[in-house]
């Protein structure tokens, strides 16, 4: 699948490292799926059988990388909004849930979301959902790269009944993914109120053998200290490291609640911090310390979660979102600059996922995971600096073409591996089977 | 200018008015640049000389109301970004606008805006900068809606050199307005440290006089509270209190530092809290308590601020920040519920412009002021509410057609009435003067 010879000939090049860096009139020779040479355009030696793309306005950047994400839910984007969390989960998401999640609905639903998020300039997601198998084969269809998340926790689905099936299927999805060029695994534990001690040290001895991430919601919300506190003695950070998980495999989802000495344990620890600002903000959870964190020395990623509670998988918002609450939560409107805030969708997200030696920046050697961002429209006009236009202006629409590993995955707008009338048609037929079932259970909440 | 006979068949209607209710198979019929008629499409009689407008997948809302803008400054759009308010003001803002700022400046300015807005769905501005009657005749000659802002401020400006200077351009400006079927005018004196009481004192006699707003920045920063005690001998709102301009024609733009009692004071007034949350968040301002505030009845309006600090024009992004924040910021998940999202972006500025008699809400007899947003993209499926997904998921990308008082000033994503060509070129040049000037201020500074 991985294309031969390419040579991108962008307006502006943003190869992420080092950070802030704007090159003009450069060109990016791709080979066999990987970046070969990043060079002045005039240094370019014409090669007959390769006509170079010619991108006059763009500003060619790395793929974005989503680093928290439950594609399958995109199926029930705004089914339920303006409600407290556990309204929403119990008198909504988990009805619904209960009675659709299957293979089916796991394969609309995550192609709705890779057809959203390679639209949009993302080419790497970092996902958590039940039936992982169908969402792996779905990227690699889709021509995505992907983590999958195996999930666990202790309530029954139709994924798994017990803890143990949930490591079995997980383990029988991770072992299929070994070879997979694009897709691997993570495990991805709900959160610490919904596993147990025991699972948690099953998936340290597991995920160390094995060399894969624990991908984990982790202090989204004040009452989650509390409750910890009272069923395990010790509050969600003891208890992890009490179990050997609070450590640079540990990608911590949310983390609203952070005090100056969490933050240091973090930084000491490694432990990488995955944001999900627009979802926060909208469950009123808490605001995540990005600016201390960042500061810290703590890597921070940035990530839509699912598009039931943001309701968008747009990376192009989360960033400048992400950007705009570090100043105004923190007081420093010099926080996260927009260089910073790029990092933290590329560069940062790829540390996270154990991706950085592949993707992440543009940089010879690296894997051709790109996308062309039009800067030349009336949205980012007049480009006075580049970087600030693709964080603080540009909107994902404003994204022409994508690539990953080489493969041309979107072309002028289009996506060329996924089809998308036949998925808008079959998430239109979704939205009808769930919206039948939501009335019923709102009625019975209600 | 205004149109004839037109009728639009939107798949989905929001009225706004009254909140939250979504029409489906309904008819809008427009007459002279107002609406005629809002009915059941199977009730519509058939006029023979008026081929109905299909809108099969689009939701068609009220024009959004920009409720604060400084539209020249859109050239100076990421000039300079992640710096504190006073560094960006005295490096950057100021040493550019003291070289550059002119009639040709601002008419390039104001078009730029102009174009952006109505691209994304906006059909009226409350703008605030210096040479308003340039940006006047731009709106007019756009066919835009638009309150001008007289601007009042203590300090030598290309537009007038005493305060005296600024009331007599600022009279004859208004005077040219009187007749003007979409333009009128708002005073708009710069903020509480730069105008002084004597002015305020002009300025409450006139505004009554000429029945028109006080568009003031208020409350923007903790140090301005300080800073007006120590100069007047009182905090700011006590001072306008004192001089008679605590009522309901005041339009306050950022009020940042509220207490419960200053909440409380703006209710009994009737002040219009003009929100603009990403400048805010941007330039770490501080956070408008807009949960409170609407709770106490505060009508609180939206308004994306400047280019130079937002750094866009985009009512959609907002709207969706604003709807998200309150929630964030008053620990409230049911804070400012999609549907109150949309009308602080639309009813809510028309009230606080005086306009909401005339725009603000599809409704017989107001103007046909209308967008018409694609909800049958990727990004907005499936349709689960249809105000959720403008609110939360739309983007301004998504909007194909906007009328104002009848007409149509923006056909399939195309604007009639301003040259998008002609307009990028010139912000372009004006892109390269502005750029040497800002180097070397910023050089000098450094």
């Amino acid at each position: 699948m991985a294309a031969g010879k390419q040579v991108l000939l962008p307006r502006w090049l943003i190869p992420v490292q080092p950070e802030g860096a704007v090159l003009e009139d450069h060109a990016v020779v791709l080979d066999g799926g990987r970046i070969e040479a990043v060079l002045p355009a005039d240094q370019l030696q014409t090669t007959p059988d390769c006509e170079p793309v010619p991108l006059p306005d763009h500003a060619l950047i790395p793929g974005l990388v989503n680093s928290h994400t439950h594609n399958a839910m995109t199926l029930m984007r705004g089914m339920a909004d303006d409600l407290p969390l556990m309204r929403w989960l119990e008198d909504h998401i988990w009805p619904a849930e209960q009675r659709w999640v299957g293979p089916r609905f796991v394969r609309v639903g995550s192609e709705l979301a890779m057809l959203e998020m390679l639209r949009g300039g993302t080419t790497c997601f970092n996902d958590n959902y039940f039936f992982p198998d169908v969402t792996a084969e779905a990227a690699e269809r889709a021509g995505m790269r992907a983590v999958i998340g195996i999930p666990i926790i202790s309530v029954p689905t139709a994924w798994a009944s017990t803890e143990d099936e949930y490591f079995r299927r997980g383990l029988d999805v991770h072992q299929r993914l070994v070879e997979s060029p694009l897709v691997s695994s993570a495990f991805a534990p709900h959160a610490p109120y919904t596993v147990s001690n025991e699972a948690f040290g099953r998936i340290r001895s597991l995920a160390e053998e094995m060399d894969i991430p624990v991908h984990l919601h982790l202090l989204e919300t004040a009452g989650e200290i509390q409750a910890s506190i009272d069923q395990y003695g010790l509050a969600p950070l003891d208890r992890l490291e009490s179990l050997g998980l609070l450590n640079d495999r540990l990608l911590a989802v949310h983390m609203t609640q952070l005090d100056d000495h969490a933050i240091a344990r973090l930084a000491r620890a490694g432990v990488h911090v995955l944001h999900c600002p627009a979802s926060n903000l909208k469950l009123a959870s808490g605001i995540c310390r990005v600016a201390d964190l960042d500061r810290a020395g703590v890597n921070v990623a940035i990530g839509t979660d699912g598009a039931a509670s943001n309701n968008t998988l747009d990376m192009f918002a989360e960033m400048r979102l992400a950007a705009l609450l570090a100043k105004g939560a923190s007081g420093d409107p010099e926080a996260v600059p927009a260089a910073r805030a790029l990092s933290m969708a590329t560069l940062h997200g790829a540390r996270a996922l154990g991706l950085d030696a592949r993707i992440g920046s543009i940089e010879p050697g690296k894997s051709a995971d790109l996308a062309a961002v039009r800067l030349g429209e009336v949205e980012t006009a007049p480009v006075h600096h580049v970087v600030s236009q693709l964080v603080y202006a540009a909107s994902r629409r404003q994204v022409s073409d994508v690539w990953i590993e080489g493969r041309r995955v979107l072309e002028n707008g289009e996506t060329t591996t996924l089809d998308a009338d036949r998925i808008l048609q079959e998430s239109e037929q979704w939205r009808r089977r769930l919206s039948r079932t939501d009335q019923v259970s709102a009625g019975e909440a209600g």
